[in-house]
């Protein structure tokens, strides 16, 4: 394992140790997230427990490399309870991570969960499993919440913040 | 209430409400932090409850302005558990915010509460409260945390993460 | 800031730390209220995320005094879910309470919430902030629960609990 | 209360106490269950709260012996949200544990709860109340899952795990 | 069961659904309660495994009446994590209650549990089983906590509260 | 990916996702444990943060093969809070799981945490990574906790749990 990985895989782990969630536990057997119900509620509704499969606990895909071609040089390919409807209310989902040569996994957040990060192959192209302690972790991409929000975040008061020239504000601005 | 410090609020908000966390409950009738403890637990550890005082549950200090004479002309006025030691494991804290005219309080999140804000007082000079539901929500100021974290980011990272030339990015780490 | 008001929000305060409970993380971005769902749940069912406004995370009203021309000379004036439907799952929320002179708060237990309280302004008439660790933190004023409850507690109970003749319960219950 | 009796006891809290999770607290004064509802959520949806009746937190029936003429010689009659729907929320739920002289209480696990047991009356016949932290806290038990599963686990696994001869296993998987 | 206890049992009930927490789950296998460690955490401190004995999950006294020669005509025998260290993070506790003929259960909350509760016999004399979900419930005895408080809520704030007389304020607090 | 790993990786998952419990969330940032800490607490004590270091939040190791020259054909080698302090309060940890051909993971629950498992590589000899969501999951292996206890469980007991003769359970219990 090269530490060029090893730098890449820390800046993501020294997020995401900072802001995270817990989830409440589940209340029965097993609640098979129905993303198709009317009922709209924290979490995902279930689907009827008649109708509950093998398959519901099942995701085949993680064996695909992700496409890197992409400005940053990695591609994050999640396994959470929107792939995997049995995940729903237990509190944990996985991540496949490619990185190209120099590819890089910018600095983000997870609001709703803590982050744990391995790589199990490669150090110029390379590939990490990583798993997170919620099935919805959800993400915060620093610069495009920043400077890409929608509406956009006045350009002075940015410029305030990162303490920089307002053109260079709207020049960041202008790439998200 | 004008127009101006709305949206300056509303650009904290909109950050808080996407990171945070939960307190577990009191095991007990009070737990008032010890600060001195020689036991490091998870949150703070206890006084001895004969120790015990009124003042323990009490600040005094948010009638004083804020010194907003500082580069982005606010300044936060923290009551949580290091000022009032009670708080221990209540999950709630407060904080006062003096905002100069055009001042703004820099894009952040709290990883560990969610974050309601009223303007009490102004609107060139203006006063807020805001209250978390932690009774230690912590803060991650988006622009130290990225360009001024140490050890540093490499240049390269965070030239790719936010687009820019690495110049710009170096540019930027200068100022924190 | 006066020892009067100082007091009567200490009576507030020694009751709070003893009642409260946790909220739930939330398991997506957002969950705003949607009180006219036919989901009835543990808390409140989510809008359509399609139909989210930056208006449901906002309030506009503690600018307003409340009338305190009434027996115990306060009013509260509450800003949790039903007042911000964006509060909901975040586990925070807000009241003014307004004092006349030698106005109270009477005793009183939230079930759901601890609570931090500042005074803003007076000792004669005076204005409180204070914030609570839940959107719906409920309340329960004692004189009411026990001598005013639907139906009521039989008065010889009463009188044994509270160690008094069976017609100063009676009495007391008459004014409830 | 006889020896033989307690160690049964301890037989089930040996178990018990090694798995057990959560209940969210309620997020309102009270969410009595509605299993009728057509919102399927983790936990049960509530009833509309107009229609909530004493006897939704009321249950009769725990002065009834259970039938032990069964081949373990015990029975246990549960109370919990599925026979008072009040309990929905609450964490908390009873059962009664019938044991014919020489019966047990087979070994299983709690999934969501932690359990307590109290003996109240008998050595030969005897009867138990055991309470559980949880308003639906299921159970696993361990020989019905190990070798009564549906679809069943196959006999050379299982063969392996208990390190014995598979025709024991096909054995022990035919009485389930 | 007559129902006269059964009342006596809804006051009490009616009361406790109402303030209640949770219990963080237990983070390893057991945590014995040591109430002489030095380290005062919320809840308790761990005993050192080595030393855990069966014993330490056991107690023997429920079988026995409690004293009801008292103004109230009821005794409250507990069993919780102060009785029963190896409850300690299991979020569960019993209790028995002892009532003579009239006897009653005062008004009062649970700030840490909620609670379930049967007549195991009679109905002059009686004998009850509660359970809580806590190892350590805590209690707030309504006429205690308000006319009994040290130091006292003064008379004409409980005289505003109770809307009534302050002599007949300070003829209760003579009584606690 | 061969269908009879699969099938292994079900029958570990179909009983992982029955019994798991919850972490509180960190309650500063960052709390790495300490077990040489004389505090024992719900958990681990915390390090001096003036010590942490980068290294506190690294392992390495999950690169070299589990031996699996044992009787069941597999071997688990844990990431958790004893391999990686950091990850103390973050409510996530990992397993590589090595198989021999044939090799099985034994009917086990972990009674703090939900799994979510995949095969990294072959499936004769084969490779799984799976993520747990505590530092801290535990394991209960089903044939050891039943038949191998200390103090065993009695023989009869476990003959009629399993409805076998006495002499079978004489014989599983003497491979434990």
């Amino acid at each position: 394992m090269a530490n060029h990985i090893v730098l890449l895989s820390l800046v993501a782990l020294s997020f995401c140790y900072l802001a995270f969630a817990f989830e409440p536990s589940p209340l029965q057997d097993f609640c098979v997230a129905d993303p198709t119900s009317s009922a709209r509620v924290n979490g995902l509704a279930c689907k009827n427990p008649m109708t509950v499969q093998a398959n519901d606990f099942f995701f085949s895909g993680l064996h695909i490399a992700g496409n890197t071609s992409n400005p940053i040089g990695s591609r994050v390919t999640p396994v959470n309870v929107a792939q995997i409807p049995g995940l729903n209310t237990l509190g944990i989902s996985m991540v496949r991570i490619d990185y190209a040569p120099w590819g890089i996994n910018p600095p983000h957040t997870h609001p709703r969960a803590s982050e744990i990060l391995t790589i199990v192959e490669g150090y110029g192209n390379a590939v990490a499993i990583a798993s997170l302690s919620s099935q919805n972790p959800g993400v915060i991409t620093v610069a495009n919440a920043v400077f890409g929000s929608n509406p956009a975040i006045a350009g002075d008061i940015l410029a305030k913040a990162f303490q920089v020239d307002k053109k260079i504000v709207e020049h960041i601005q202008s790439k998200f």
